[in-house]
């Protein structure tokens, strides 16, 4: 068992070999001609400057929090395990940055041999992001954990082991944010200017926001997904861990007691079987001949689809292996599946996205339909069909944590730990091939980005077909892994919860006072609680969303005063360039400023509320969940039905591209932008955030 | 003490007194020409026929649940208190819509000399409403609690006058999904035809859904409206007395103990220091000479003002007398701050409304100023709006429930009960003036369809400015009263899920046997319940917005055929008239059709839940408590804010009638008519109905 971490620990070296012989196979691809490479180059500039601002600001945050942590909590080198998981996270972000705004053109001029060719390579952009996400995260985690608990074994080895998260949560918290505020700005903003006011196409270059546009796609839904999912799988791993710890009061020197050890390893066990099974699926990604979105989406899934049955199979062996001593535990296959449970669900609410925002099933034609009687019953339509995926996703997770929860009590006995353990490990399960989910996922925007390059570049309408195709199953894809983000968020939060609430008993008790935190929603504070809880991912959404708002209302006026003070720019004289760079600028100050209220938001609300009272606290995290939870869903697959019934409508039904049936899509789409791309994706970040701050946290409030 | 009952049920007929005084004033005004006499019977048609037609559907629920009550419960009596309950309810809504349909017309005619008249007229109009709501149900309850706990005195009698409340529940349930439904179906269809389509303006007579959108009105914000605040006041009276006889395991015969009986009659007598107050208040409603609507919104609160203020002495006198002595209870000064602290809360909340919902405030103007760029942005921004003013709606209800548990500790001692009961009375506070609250919310549609008169029998447009100006209030203080009907049901959901734990254990003491419901959100079962909960109001909404969305296609495929088949129609050709009674009935088919769904969802699901797991019941009603009452506020404030940044550009702002920017908000108009008047406004019965559902068949699930 004491192997585990060191085999984690080179299955993570292993997914991090792999990101870079991608890298080096997508930059050894050619870059297609100059105005491409230009073009490129543009959007590199861009997004460095945006991540580096947004890093320095963020280091800010930071600095003061990895001081904070230790002078709170008393526990010194926390700020160590925090510091690390804050830099890895960045380090992904930056990675899959890099590689994205490399794999674009390339892609662009693979596309114009079609999609056999540029499908594996955007594919394979996609994965160095995949890839250096889950391979950095579970280097940092295996490396900590033998740190801290096998090497120096200091008394506090898993508060230090959870500062960790903590990190990662800072530095996802602020790019989801950040980048989802920066890429909806130049999105809408240029959108409204040149496709409503100035009748130019999309991605037209003679429209001044294009390049930042495109910046967007790269540092919102590369750079800030990425570290989303870093942090979700971070926080996945960690959460049994500390369950683990925490209820059995345990120092690094009692982790090695058996039966501790195995629940302390298992996690691992299970993320080293699913990076196997993410870097075998991630070679079983081929381009077809075809451009019909159907085959390439079969072809894009197949990587997920392997990496998933092999997790399945690694999973059952090593539950044999862990858990097949019929004196130490119960039923052997309980916990497995546990983790079984916990990819299926996933792979549910992923489903359940999929049936949502792909124009094959009734809710995006039903949305499409009624765009012919105008842009408000195609926003009422899509609001209804956004909720009803929430029911459905709600149901998917409930059944989610009665297996997960049964499954622990069959393997570890008939204990609140032993259920509530299931449920952490089903979140790991959850998120074993991230590895495969985010490739596909930041397969999307490098898409996206092709198609704009394409348009840019003037190049002919056959190449701007192909890259429609690939980027019409990027709006599914990121829905999937939206899904897996958020879903996994639920059962993390929860197992969490459950740490915080065991970590204040076992803090009360170093302190020689006895505290039990009561979570009965009969009484009044914790009543109170989840009422704020409740509310304050609405006041998160609103904040975003009007973040986006006046972000997109100064670019408007910038790609405004262009058109009207350069001469022959909206005529596209030849030679006339925009000032895309005053664009680039624009969005990443207006987002960068945006970002800090919500941010704040997050951090300094269950702080307050803790060291008012605890147990309002408590109803806090679970009313800021459950609500949190349905407002993601909501928000993530009601913006993309909205996008692809645009998009459906566009490809020739209802009349088609320009028709009034368009333009209420259109209109549509661009309510959803934010919902999907800022506001939506932001909630689970919330959700754990305030989870974490309050378990790292935990010791002070008591 | 005893006498309270009495007194409550003598101030209940002189408010029934009141509203057949103001009926025959209503009356006695002359209607107008032979053209606005016919319109107004047409209109009077079709909301009898509706509401006739609707109870004969609710009559079928009614029943069944009349058996299944007491064959679950085993309390025999409680179905007659059950069905009074329905009854008088139904009967409240009738009076209501038969007055509103007749003083339309009279406020059209007298509109002709200006507001001074026209605005007293369509406020007594309402204010019948008002007195039949408040005053049967007073009378109601107070008649159910004689006759039970006093005359026959049966082992039973408080789950019997419990009952009670669940037979309102049930008619507000259907009212206000079903007029809800009706309202809007025949608003957004028509509008969709009428306006964007044919190019004809609003209530114009060659529409022929002109008429079914005043029938709306009448059926969905007078006989909709009126249901719904008829179960929050009987509610909100029903809670305190349910909690304390629950707690106490009270029987009738215990029921006369000192200090037993004063808690159980205080908030009737609370109840009829408000009526008392709102008497008075209604008669301080005056017309004012100017159109300006600031000045008419102050004529119109005058009479909430004064009716707040006698309250509050009242409540202190009340308080004194009730609680004055020193052996029996601590400080008198506690239960009064309770009920004065509901009462300023619900000022709060429906000021909150006024805020955001309001263009003498920045959040319409916004909106406003965002149509400039368009519907999406228009959308976007009500969006926000709407989710900020949950976190302030949201903080004061936290502030309130606080203010009102610590005034119930300071009479009651420090106990849960004494804080939960002081929660309890301050809902009753807070409902205590519903007779002026809901007439000044009913003035709103009365003033609408005064308009639709106007056009429709084409009187001199300053008639309609008139009328306009009048109506433009409405949306304002219908948001008040939706304000008022939400913050209680929080309050009054709080009080009886309270009751509803002491109840189960109640049962299960009298079976023999000992049960403790958990509430604790760590608890896998209580956390399921939790996040099924949130969900539930989520899919509620989708579902009656798509009601709405497939009965309005229904109504614009019938205007189309009538504007393509009857020849001369569109084009206006004198002696040319539209089959408006087509539209009715359409209308009326597809939301009774409708309603059932949302309808048996409500009542259901709780069921289902309590039998398999009572535990996540109390989860259950708590995650829906806190997810509906977030949605209610937000879908009331936005669609509200829409409506009025759409009537602030009709009145000449950012290019006004016709402009760009008007279409924006038209659009946004249209996505918030269900949001407001259909979704948004059955949250609070939603909640309300699946708690007392709970209450009422507690004992069955133990």
């Amino acid at each position: 068992m004491q192997a585990i971490p060191y085999i984690a620990l080179v299955s993570a070296l292993a997914a991090l070999a792999l990101a870079a012989f991608f890298f080096k196979d997508v930059s050894s691809a050619p870059p297609g001609n100059e105005r491409m490479v230009a073009i490129m180059k543009q959007i590199q500039a861009g997004a460095r400057a945006f991540l580096r601002q947004e890093y320095t600001w963020v280091a800010g945050f930071v600095v003061i929090m990895a001081v904070l942590i230790p002078v709170i909590t008393g526990v010194a080198l926390s700020f160590l395990s925090y510091l690390l998981g804050a830099v890895l996270s960045a380090g992904a972000g930056y990675a899959g940055m890099t590689v994205a705004t490399r794999a674009n053109a390339r892609t662009t001029n693979a596309a114009i041999d079609g999609p056999a060719k540029a499908l594996p390579l955007a594919f394979r952009g996609g994965a160095v992001m995949g890839f250096s996400v889950a391979g950095l995260s579970l280097l940092g985690l295996t490396f900590t954990y033998l740190l801290f608990v096998e090497w120096i074994g200091t008394d506090d080895a898993f508060e230090i082991f959870t500062a960790f998260g903590l990190g990662a949560s800072s530095i996802a918290l602020f790019s989801r944010v950040g980048g989802g505020i920066y890429t909806k700005a130049a999105d809408v903003g240029g959108d409204l200017v040149g496709k409503v006011e100035a009748g130019i196409p999309e991605d037209d270059p003679r429209n001044p926001a294009t390049i930042a546009d495109a910046v967007g796609d790269n540092v919102g839904d590369v750079a800030g997904m990425g570290a989303d999912l870093f942090e979700s799988y971070s926080g996945s791993i960690i959460a049994p861990v500390a369950l683990t710890a925490f209820s059995f009061g345990l120092a690094a020197d009692a982790a090695d007691q058996e039966p501790i050890v195995q629940l302390l390893v298992f996690p691992m066990a299970v993320a080293f079987v699913g990076m196997i099974g993410a870097i075998i699926g991630s070679f079983a990604v081929r381009g077809g001949s075809s451009t019909e979105v159907k085959a390439l989406a079969k072809q894009l899934h197949r990587g997920t689809t392997v990496a998933m049955i092999l997790t399945v199979i690694g999973t059952l062996i090593m539950g044999r292996v862990f858990f097949g001593d019929g004196d130490l535990f119960e039923a052997w296959y309980g916990l497995p599946l546990s983790v079984i449970g916990g990819l299926i669900v996933g792979w549910g609410i992923g489903k359940v996205a999929e049936i949502w925002t792909s124009d094959h099933f009734p809710p995006v034609r039903r949305i499409a339909s009624q765009a012919e009687t105008g842009p408000a019953t195609t926003v009422l339509s899509g609001v209804s069909a956004g909720m009803v995926s929430v029911a459905a996703s709600v149901g998917l997770i409930a059944v989610g944590v009665l297996i997960a929860y049964w499954g622990g009590q069959q393997t570890l006995g008939d204990t609140t730990f032993g259920g509530v353990y299931g449920i952490a490990v089903a979140a790991v399960g959850m998120l074993a091939t991230t590895g495969v989910v985010v490739s596909v996922d930041a397969y999307g925007p490098i898409a996206d980005n092709a198609g704009g390059i394409a348009e840019m570049a003037e190049l002919d309408p056959s190449v701007r077909e192909v890259t429609d195709a690939l980027d019409s199953l990027g709006n599914t894809t990121a829905a999937i892994a939206k899904g897996f983000a958020v879903g996994s968020a639920a059962l993390t939060a929860l197992a969490l919860f459950k740490s915080f609430e065991v970590a204040l008993t076992s803090a009360a008790a170093e302190k020689g006072e006895s505290f039990v935190l009561s979570l009965d929603v009969g009484s009044v504070d914790v009543f109170i609680g989840l009422f704020l809880g409740a509310m304050v991912p609405f006041l998160f959404a609103a904040l975003t969303i009007d973040a986006v708002g006046r972000a997109a209302n100064k670019m408007i006026e910038e790609v405004r005063r262009q058109f009207r003070e350069i001469p022959g720019l909206r005529e596209g004289t030849p030679g006339v360039e925009p000032d895309s760079a005053a664009c680039v600028a624009i969005s990443t100050r207006g987002s960068l400023r945006e970002m800090l209220a919500p941010g704040a938001l997050a951090v300094v609300v269950p702080l307050v509320i803790g060291f008012i009272d605890v147990d309002a606290l408590g109803g806090f995290l679970a009313g800021a969940l459950v609500s949190g939870f349905a407002l993601a869903i909501f928000m993530a697959n009601a913006g993309g039905a909205w996008d692809n019934a645009k998009k459906y409508i566009e490809a020739g039904a209802h009349g088609g591209k320009g028709s009034e049936p368009h333009k209420a899509a259109v209109v549509g789409d661009t309510v959803g932008d934010p919902f999907k791309d800022t506001a939506g994706p932001s909630m689970n970040i919330l959700i754990k955030v305030m989870t974490i701050v309050s378990l790292v946290f935990a010791s002070a409030f008591v």
